[in-house]
């Protein structure tokens, strides 16, 4: 029932593209994920059971000592009972061990791969050599320059051909790259919410870069995995908020690709929340001199129509600021500003759900444009 | 009361979509709801949102004092840029005064009242006479005793008319009533969570009544309302947990009622977590002589035949206990057990989220009912 | 200048022991712990190091891959800067691998194991042997009946001289055996809330045990220790609240032989909490017809004459009840009450914080009580 | 402004005990408190408590709607059976009626005013004419130009005579003039946080001001005061995090003044926490080029210097940085660094308890100060 209704509002919602109602009323996206048992596999997961032109193919795993397939809600019991419309529903869903030759073209079109870099950097090629389309979550792909990998990642890069044809998935940027690709390298969760916030500005020419650009970012504990860690227990994260991986962290090197900035005019702090999900990234500027600015509604302005075919990211333009409670459990990237006229400084506030826009949303948003659907089909 | 196994209502919604969508292609709900401001109010507006066969028809408060419209997102940043399809998708989702001459038959068909209770028992007799179906919930007309008000609730019920024909809404154990139903008394979150937990046992004849049954109740702060008091500051909550209510809490007695139990065999206390939604209920029971119970695989037998027209209850049969984070953001009332069979002592766990099947999510649940729709219909 | 202070505070404070100034205003307690780097540890750390009467003479641990000494401000951030008197100040407080052959009488006089039971198990006799006298904070010592640790704790217990002459801990109960103890068993932290809770009436013959007693406990996250799970992962603790271990916790055989109980009437369930630290327990039961029990006031009186020498117990009379924000950081057990006086129905509520009066507030409680110290020592 | 590297009252604190117990024997200060029922009020009832030379004299309170003294337990759980060994034992610690006639040099020297800057503002004045000294934790008294309040607080400061001999108490840096003074200013919670993280640097010449300082702050809600209020309800601030005040925030003028900065070269964003207890700053910085670093530790190293004498600031050397949880319930500010040498870009991350160093901490260290004690008695 959602389905038929959610396929008609595609239509509704889609400004430009009239035939992609039809496009994809026969349309069934068959995804698969490898990596099924981590948070960014569970809510790929929740996004595909709900979505009116997918529908989930395999779910695999390799972190588990199971063997044998297992009912996925052993591993998230929130996903009990759910309903994936294409499988008998008397049957539980189940995870499978990860095994490459277990896909193939007959039966998978999309494979998601929420999987530790080294493994995505192995199981890519693989899966592009079967036929297959891929959406990496992991790092392995993002950065274009492979020598960066020994520096940021600490390994070498060996698939360089995979990596030429990755294509940086930031889908408000880069959607017709997207839409052409095989190989989606879905970005970082901070860099999303950092790229989202400073990209307008920076593409405009507005943005005094000598001054230098600060990017203070902080997120939720879901955002470094499902893996146990002391760093991670509770006891160690609630009633806490702490810096980390100053000047080094990983996703520095892809904000600065896809800004065109460098280390010298931009500085990234990444904070560790006692929250589950969410970032909250406040970005610190100075304008140009030249920026054709005389108050903040002159940014509101630039962004709105900026990203005024991009349903996913709500501009702010009413003096009150993106939170992260406002955009938890949802696919939106929202940014607010503040500005000192005087000084020329603008802070600009964005705010996500690393799970959703900054992993597992942002990756549905990039298979939907892969297979020329909405973008924000099976997201709002 | 009797679970629903045969309704047609539950047919409705088998995921046989071509019928499905002609069966309900031409019934559109007009949705109001009064006290939209409130958080059961903001759930209930996501959930029409994206309900298949509702609309929000208005949404109205008194508890602000504007006396113009503003556009909902000021006092719910989530549901900025909410889409509703029915309205011109360039205004924002508009919160008007709350006036009952503003509603009509002609406009709306029911009315959610998320008011408190005195402003409930002048509401709905209102709304009832305007011809208008209601589902409120407050407490103002769960209690069959108009006399039981005095003590439970402190003051005196002047409805009795609206109280009479008043069908208490716990929809898995109601159906039918709930159908025919002009006023529907929406449970309160915790008799939810209780009551769900121990009618099947009850209803079998299986406990042990004069052993007394207990049922200790941990919930979130949202259950407790957004007015904001000192008790439900944040540095009060947080790192904290509390018993309060013990022996007086006004959800006893439709607990009592529901269950046909007195206070001599029954005993709630409820506690306040420092979480946001959700519920968790420790049921303490011990089983009669008499009761066919060989070992906990009898109980779930128990359950999941009482519940097998269920959709919205999940009964767990694999020696896994329901938590708060697994119904969390979903409308499911999750049940598991433990039986020690030698001193035949049960301890029955539930779980639902107090904004979703606690309140919003059993209102539309409800409504689906009133209307004739599956009962899971924009829930899942 | 604290420890000058509060030598004299004990004078004041502890009404019937005149010369108790006297008895340690030499004595200085060479006390060392075995365990550093877990979270009982670091409280012991924290609460010796403002002791009047006690020195850290060793930290030890084993849990670490360090075969080197380190400064235990790694382990623990907050105990940097830790002024511990008897040491140079200038030097950071080290823990060392944990080896038996380090301790000796000559240099301490008491060892605090934090480890686990299956080390302590072989530790505690090893340390006995030594002459040194030791507060095993882990279950190993606890159960009287060595063939219950199969049951319940899955190992064999060995070592039945030490078990033999291990006292109990409960230092409100067990005062006097503490007192002359080698081998202090210290309780858990769910089995103190319980006990002291419990203990009053039920040696007062006030309680219908046939009726049934049900202790339903919340327990902050820090109780069950710092090694990584998935179970303790922030994300998976936080925003949730779940039951586990239901009839088969460590802690029951304890409060079963501390109070005289069996598993026919009574009942523990222990529940998982959002928080850092504390546990509260609702305590559900009947007063025997017997009882001279007119109304709440008479169960308050029984309990404050009951603990009128305990400086660590406070008892609620007020019609207010325990919670977890009131014990967090202190070394205090509160107890309050519910009376129904129709129905004889009790609610006993007691609140404490597992890593004081649960673990390590105890343990140091016990310490001064086996070295002649006024049993609040360093601990208010 | 300087740290105060020789004063005799560090001196008086060092351990050699037979000295100090003479050296402050006969010293009690007695101290006052109005707004007792608050946070910072209850901070300060708490370290008086175990204060080796001050007693509480008066606890007293205006916002409560009790005309007659009542427990301070009532509003503060926590407080039950806090012993103040200057009082009776057997009485409950008392909160009476606001009234500065109750206040006379003859019974109290020193009052503490948790008070709103308005009220602050009428009672310091008062205090001074009766002879108390007096220690302001509002801003009332912070700013010296005494036009600044109205764009800043949004009232006109009247009170100039008390304003122009206020004293800012950053104890640190201002020692002897709070050592000598009778009204002392308590900086804000974040204020001190900034403040003391970049102070050395500043009065060093070391910092590139043209290239402009940014400190982005976060702090815990009990910040924000004990009033209730939605912004500060459980679920609105539970799993979220927000900037706020952006360019407006109360405290910028104080770090500004101290500073000796302007708002072309420093921009001060506040965020909420969702924890009860703690600021973390993130203060970011480009080092001039005459600054003579070479690598972080020359930066570590002029940071032992300054506050080689500040016993209540930690500064970190080993590639640590400081959290939230190194500080809550301690009155430490704790103080790291990154450096990126090629660059210049320094960050440093300073930490506190706002209820600690914050506010209690520090209004507790002046007092010392005031008196003549050692800045860190009854800190530790």
């Amino acid at each position: 029932m959602r389905a038929l209704k959610q396929s008609n509002a595609i239509l509704d919602t889609e400004p430009s593209q009239e035939t992609e109602g039809q496009a994809h009323s026969n349309l069934v996206i068959r995804a698969a994920i490898a990596g099924a048992t981590g948070y960014a596999g569970r809510e790929l997961i929740a996004l595909l059971a709900r979505h009116p032109a997918a529908r989930i193919a395999r779910l695999m795993s390799s972190g588990r000592t199971e063997k044998q397939p297992f009912p996925i809600e052993q591993s998230h019991a929130k996903l009990r009972s759910t309903a994936v419309p294409s499988l008998d529903a008397s049957e539980p869903l189940l995870c499978h061990p990860l095994r490459v030759e277990d896909l193939s073209k007959a039966e998978v079109d999309l494979v998601f791969l929420c999987t530790p870099h080294e493994v995505s950097h192995e199981l890519a090629p693989a899966l592009l050599a079967r036929g297959l389309r891929v959406v990496d979550l992991s790092g392995a792909f993002r950065l274009r320059d492979s020598d960066a990998y020994a520096r940021w990642y600490g390994f070498e890069h060996q698939t360089s051909a995979a990596l030429d044809e990755a294509v940086y998935g930031i889908s408000e940027l880069n959607a017709s790259a997207i839409q052409a690709a095989r190989l989606v390298s879905n970005p970082g969760c901070y860099a999303t919410s950092v790229i989202l916030a400073l990209a307008p500005l920076l593409q405009a020419g507005w943005v005094d870069k000598a001054a230098g650009i600060i990017s203070d970012s902080k997120s939720g504990a879901s955002g470094a995995g499902r893996v146990p860690s002391e760093k991670l227990h509770f006891a160690e994260v609630n009633e806490n908020c702490r810096a980390y991986s100053i000047f080094t962290h990983r996703h520095v090197p892809e904000m600065l690709q896809a800004l065109n900035l460098d280390e010298t005019n931009f500085t990234f702090t990444p904070h560790l929340l006692p929250i589950i999900r969410g970032i909250l990234s406040t970005n610190y500027l100075r304008l140009a001199l030249s920026a054709p600015v005389s108050g903040v509604g002159d940014v509101v302005t630039l962004f709105q129509e900026f990203y005024a075919a991009a349903p996913l990211v709500r501009v702010y333009g009413d003096g009150v600021w993106p939170e992260i409670s406002a955009v938890a459990h949802t696919n939106y990237t929202d940014i607010g500003f503040a500005l000192d006229p005087t000084t020329r400084k603008l802070v600009i506030v964005s705010a996500l759900d690393n799970l959703g826009k900054g992993a597992a949303g942002q990756a549905i948003q990039n298979m939907n444009l892969m297979f020329g659907l909405g973008q924000e089909t099976g997201l709002l």
